[in-house]
């Protein structure tokens, strides 16, 4: 489990003055990427030391409640292991409070491929490691 | 069924070289924003005259193949009725070829509530018959 | 003054592998917002409240070095005085180091105009207090 | 001169109701891609085979009118060689009418470098026929 809070901001929103319902994914996409830092792993570089890209295979979200600019946000990300080759990670998006209020889940499903072959392959022992240690 | 046609932009991919994941629901968000166009419905003004909010209230999303910078792309959109309240969308998006391939497939669940109250309401006249053409 | 931290995302990237022209508008935005919160003013509801828009009316920015994900960056915002009804912002964005780098600079100009009947006026007080003291 | 015809969506707005104003930037790189595009130049590899880039070394706009969502809107673009190794390009926006409205001019500076060593170089051929034709 690891938490990322964030501001929303004007640029997360859409003309119905809430965050545009495609941009909790990209907010979702930075608390994994925050988590991935934390545990040493820069997505820079990282993917093509390892010659592995881990492509978004799949999504799904539930919008509960809408956000809007200057809400304040936590995300609590738990990744879940799929096989030696794959994972899928959880998120709950809170706006903080009081009263704090749940207003989203979004899960993301994650394949470990080869960036030559593009053939399923396993995953690399920084990124088991980060698995094993948020799940 | 509604079908929207336009190019991947560098605006919409990210460092691996491809689209980004969330910027495929707002591709796809493009399309039905067209379809209502076509049936006379513009986002812009009919929802404050008719006091409804139809939100988002889930999506799905399945990455088939990767899209880049300057493939052409067709959207299919397919709307679902779901109860005289809401009703969800299919797409399918395909890059076009030869041969053209299926790249993503997307669905997103609508809700139309009051702007006022926030409670569950039948879709205005022109949004039901927009589902009834296009579904 | 006012300075901004935070890292460089996946989101704020294009094909290219840096961070795409506009989206470094888009951050200094999000330094803006910042400094305004910081001075207790909520881009949200401070507009309506006081019935005016404050539009960017024109920007300019100079690229100097590109950024890439993970980087770490400053943003050090400068606000300046416009008359009475306006006021022009320098941002300063830097990648943090060692060694540390500008990376771009960036001018944003304000015209404070009436929400209703979009002539120019004064700057609320609050707003004037903001530029005062980040100035 | 090309001339990129589009409608605003709702990706491209923020919550004060109009198109966000680094969006202007972005709708006129899909027009500068586009006008390339029909001179036979795919950015996606056009600047891998010739080993170069040409990044945007700095921009300017002057917003005159707000956009909405659902807006048709034409993007003239006129390139400007700026030496062997550069060019600017300069966008009208306009809000097609009846009436039509300039709502806002944009200009982009591009220098062509060495994918290697970052050295500026000379335009490859065809970047310069593209700049001669529609200059």
């Amino acid at each position: 489990m690891y938490t990322y809070q964030r501001t929303i901001h004007f640029a997360d929103t859409d003309a119905a003055g809430v965050v545009f319902f495609p941009n909790f994914l990209a907010i979702c996409h930075e608390a994994y990427e925050e988590s991935l830092s934390a545990a040493g792993i820069e997505l820079n570089t990282f993917f093509g030391a390892h010659d592995v890209l881990v492509p978004v295979a799949g999504c799904t979200a539930e919008y509960l409640r809408p956000l809007a600019s200057g809400d304040r946000i936590s995300v609590v990300l738990t990744p879940r292991p799929a096989g030696a080759d794959g994972y899928a990670i959880d998120y709950e998006i809170r706006r903080l409070g009081p009263p704090e209020k749940l207003a989203a889940r979004v899960r993301t499903e994650h394949v470990c491929i080869s960036a030559r072959t593009r053939e399923r392959q396993a995953l690399p022992a920084p990124l088991a490691a980060w698995l094993a240690h948020d799940a």
